[in-house]
């Protein structure tokens, strides 16, 4: 579907880009209109957002029949809908009429099992199937006029979906999603808050900043205090190692995975998974360090680990023994991106007995908050005619890597 | 005036938009880049909005000789004023020496017979001639340096002007506007409310949501209810006859009129007037269906019917037997439309006695506050890059209509 | 350092801002584009606003070692910094690591002489020497990575600074600085007072309204009873007469400098300074007229003058006997200006004691909230397709002055 109706682009602005692709300097950040520039903001869109699988919503934020939610990336809105008990759809939020949004709330549900426009009431099953238009003149097929169907896949609770006409494989995706959500229990995991948060700043500067953790001792120091992964990497080994040890104990295996970016499969989803210690006394990602909720999937206890996976570019996810995070950014315009955190807990866990919000929530909306601020300060920066993109440090090989394949991307190959 | 001094286009713009309007499939809405490409909406201005005759306000809202009202059109302001007891003028509201605003306010009254920028105090006679411009250096002619003036006709109250240097014939919208508005005594009504709505969506939106009832059951149940308008043709057949042999009954005389958009006369306005009975039991477009103000015009009595009229692309009125309703939209940008509703009465009426303000306003109020609800949804769809412009129903044969009259007018035949 | 990693301008763009450069009428306001589009708004950065010197602050506002402020221009920030006792530094605010502001606060004081940047801790001297960079891959040489430095002149406590590689000669600026501040005592002046306008129109409106006092006698009627140049030359030549007399009676020597915009010498700065009577018994812009603080430099009385001076296109001042007016313009965005207010004192006068604040900023708060709302009005009617720039009067040498010098440098010659 990615590319369907663009519109085209003057053939000199192209021929610009590949110049200012060649002229990237390796192991530097990117030049200062990858960040500013409207039009190149459209060409991220069809050369790699719209291409690509993205995270959409948790399950159990879509229950029964007939449940859907909205879900918005750049000027596009897709509604995700449970069709039936066991399956879960993505349509265009556009009506195939004349064009008005046919859901208007971020979330709801589908009364009758059908899905009516609040324009003239152009009726959809859940499946997007046209079931009433009326007063239409003939000759008119209904069936032509479904609203446009997404691809989707539901993986260890988590639904995907992407826009491309020709879906990246999600085969090395979901072996690696089974491998991580899965041991953590995601399946059977629901949403106990989210949070979303407005950043003025190119969504390259918001996930080149989740990609690092350089600035996390620096800009975070809550995170630190409990994460080994704020620390480079001469300084960490040892405690890493204790932190596989604690894992091999409690009989949690998670592979590392290794296929992002430039290192995918051809024709595969981009996806990594990685291990990182906690520091000594933390159980988990709380004030205290203390344990917040039930024990998810196979932990039978707390082995003192955070799990780092990523599905495509902009859908990134933390699971801990007792909880998860999920981080959706949201690029809407070429200075504006949202991010949106869900918090996941035990399908089952009660909140006020099982867990405390305030306590679940707190570490990583204080680190959210500090993300807000720094990317934003980043942008500001940028903005200046004088920028000169800088060397990455040893610390930022995964902000790196984003550049070096968004790049790959954006030049089309 | 138009395009007097507007910047040239470049070349290879406007190849490509006559490339879009060639590839517009007929009896569809428009391709998406009509609704969101500010390169576009200039030319709207230029090719359509400064060429027509348009609703400035009306002749109650001026009452005095100098008093005088902002009146406003995509960046344009021009102000109306009575320049003598029995007649009225347009100027344009930006001042010949650096180009102020010369009327800073929505309305007001000249004082001693001038309008004073009050930038630099050049001073202005209410006929736009330059009467004061303290130490300019000479040669300088003071008659070179009027206001701009536009033309202006007057009928049946209600104030049209146009920035057209040529501007279109106004000879059959006077006749129409004498055979409509004329019978409904606009001549002798008076204001007694008017709202802005902002809406964010273009302006095309706006006047295809106005010019089509097929939206009116799903989204207006308050208006369907009182209005026959909102069913199919097949269905209201035999409640308009009775609404004609009602009018008949009461001697009200008002000729349909068919000269809207391509079907207008050549170089002259387009206009259009129709007729459409209210529902059984509805006196007036109120919340309990019963009269709300003294009967207007040639009415000795309700009629149970309402008149549609409609002079060029932006100006559009409603007239029931005890008030009228008159929206005039004003496109402001690409994606922002103001909408002013004005609501008018019988000059004789006194509020609280003949009339009140809330039951008089209820419905289209109502109305309107649903309109910008529902456009600022099609809006929303249409910014999708997979968009796909679908067929009109029977219902929408004016919308149709408009879309095929602005893509000539946008062509520039 | 202007035009150093500029984006390049699309030639025919270029063509056309010649073309329009071209046909300027002399003696007349200039056309609507050079108000309203955002790439002539990119030129007058690149070839007029990024070229010159301005002022930046006054040197009591970074009192102590390490203390800083953020000064802004279009979308570049800079941090003026006391490097030692005796030494004031311009650094831009752009980490030289992936471009984050490193002040991100509009003024502080740097803890230990450094200035670390919030993001990645990369950490600065007050030189701007790169003196912590962490786990930088090697080769690293941190020589190379320094804050870019401006060039800074602080002459009579004004601190000026630019971005232009080769700045222009400074000598003619500082000789009048020295005949006018210096008399005025501003080296010993603190800042008792500064506000800050946003203007919604062009930065050039903003200084054509400051150039010209052909609005002063429409628009500032509190000014205007109080200074004589709000008076055609012809009726204020016997004033002014009285005034310089005064003066000399004082011992005061302050010499006409005209070396603005086209009259500058070849390779410097632009430079202006002329002196203009107060009303008779006014000695300070007060609102009673009488002195509001303790005399400044030279003066030993109150001599009924005001000193008006400029170094550049957007730094502009204004000194009375007993305290000072500094005017800083800071274009933001082609219809976005800032103004900077800020009022000067004797170093050693105590507020409330010798000066309270409300009486001291009266005349100019006033003015400045009137020329904001003017300078709007005016951008507002400029927008128009139909506004044709007028003649300036007799009393606008100084605006007219000003477009000419505009053009030329946006020619480029």
């Amino acid at each position: 579907m990615a590319g369907d109706r663009t519109e085209s682009v003057p053939p000199d602005q192209s021929a610009d880009l590949a110049r200012r692709i060649a002229r990237h300097r390796p192991g530097h950040a990117l030049d200062r209109a990858f960040y500013t520039d409207a039009g190149i903001f459209e060409r991220d869109l069809d050369r790699m957002l719209l291409k690509h699988w993205f995270l959409a919503a948790h399950a159990s934020s879509v229950p029964r029949t007939g449940d859907f939610r909205v879900v918005d990336l750049g000027a596009e809105s897709i509604i995700i809908v449970r069709s039936a008990p066991a399956e879960i759809r993505a349509l265009l939020n556009v009506c195939r009429h004349r064009g008005s949004r046919v859901c208007t709330t971020a979330s709801g549900r589908a009364t009758a099992g059908r899905l009516t426009c609040p324009y003239h009431a152009w009726t959809y099953g859940l499946d997007g199937r046209l079931l009433v238009a009326r007063e239409m003149p003939e000759p008119f097929d209904r069936s032509d006029f479904g609203l446009r169907s997404l691809p989707v896949r539901v993986v260890e609770g988590l639904i995907f979906t992407t826009f491309a006409r020709e879906p990246l494989d999600f085969a090395s995706a979901e072996a690696a999603l089974t491998g991580s959500a899965g041991v953590h229990g995601w399946a059977k995991a629901k949403v106990a808050h989210s949070e979303t948060y407005s950043i003025n700043a190119n969504w390259k500067l918001a996930i080149e900043n989740y990609m690092e953790c350089y600035h996390c001792q620096p800009a975070h120091p809550e995170f630190s205090k409990r994460h080994v992964y704020a620390r480079p990497a001469a300084q960490s080994e040892a405690i890493e190692r204790e932190g596989r040890r604690r894992a091999d104990a409690l009989g949690i295996v998670i592979a590392d995975v290794d296929e992002y970016g430039e290192s995918s499969r051809p024709g595969g989803e981009s996806v990594s998974v990685f291990r990182s210690a906690l520091n000594e006394g933390v159980d988990s990602a709380t004030r205290d360090g203390r344990r917040i909720a039930r024990l998810m999937g196979a932990f039978g206890g707390h082995d003192g680990n955070s799990t780092y996976f990523d599905i495509g570019p902009i859908s990134d996810f933390l699971a801990y023994a007792d909880h998860g995070v999920i981080y959706r950014f949201i690029p809407r315009s070429v200075l504006h991106t949202e991010m949106e955190v869900i918090w996941l807990v035990h399908e089952d866990a009660v909140e006020g007995t099982d867990y405390d919000v305030a306590q679940l929530t707190w570490l990583w909306k204080t680190t959210s908050i500090e993300d807000k601020r720094i990317v934003e300060h980043n942008q500001a920066g940028i903005n200046s005619r004088f920028f000169e993109p800088g060397p990455y440090s040893s610390q930022e090989p995964y902000a790196r890597r984003f550049v070096d394949w968004y790049l790959r991307e954006l030049a089309g190959n």
